[in-house]
């Protein structure tokens, strides 16, 4: 049975980076760990590791990204949930026996090697769902 | 200096909890530690442990609640990131002298002992975040 470990990450997607930061880092104290452009996504993201889990924010760079739509449509606030998975492929097969919308019908790769996949927030409460095979 | 330690939860707002937890419990295989009704809050609470950090699901029980009211405003999904704090008092006059905007200005204690205090989605980049002495 594949198994569900860990939260991985908590996404957030922000409007303005170095305000989030302002908030982030500055006054709460998280260690801003990296703070990377990923041109493939057309946003810049901060990474804030916690014991165990991390809050990422994600802004838009450019207005004709999938975030920059998001951020128009819902405005700033949490974006996604990433939940560690053993076996990503055995989950998705768990989860489409049990009638459970995906976003990605099969694992995608990311460029650090990482697989994923996404769940659609009909089948979840409302919760855009990440899962993440490390 | 107070010190953020972990994310202890992530708060989900449900319309609907048996359909919600054939999503959580049923289809993802995560364990329902306990379901409880907090009729402080007028609303139904699912606790689904992790490894370090917890999914909770919350619905409400009567239309006058204020998860209710948040429900029928903006929807199903993510209500708030919930962080461990190891001195929240030190970390509330930290977050003041960064003039960061707080809802409640002194934290708050649980039926069960623990301490706690929400931060304004307003200072966060949206996120509603609660503090918690454990």
């Amino acid at each position: 049975m594949p198994q569900i470990k860990a939260i991985n990450h908590v996404a957030v997607v922000v409007e303005d980076m170095e305000k989030s930061l302002a908030f982030w880092r500055d006054a709460l104290g998280l260690t801003l760990h990296e703070l990377r452009d990923v041109p493939a996504e057309k946003s810049q993201v901060a990474f804030l590791p916690l014991a165990g889990a991390e809050i990422e924010l994600v802004m838009p760079t450019s207005d004709d990204s999938g975030i920059a739509k998001y951020l128009a449509k819902r405005g700033q606030g949490m974006h996604h949930l990433c939940l560690e998975v053993d076996d990503i492929a055995g989950m998705m097969m768990q989860l489409r026996s049990k009638n459970i919308r995906l976003i990605n019908e099969e694992p995608r790769t990311a460029a650090d090697g990482k697989r994923y996949a996404f769940i659609h927030p009909e089948s979840t409460g409302g919760v855009l769902v990440e899962l993440y095979q490390v």
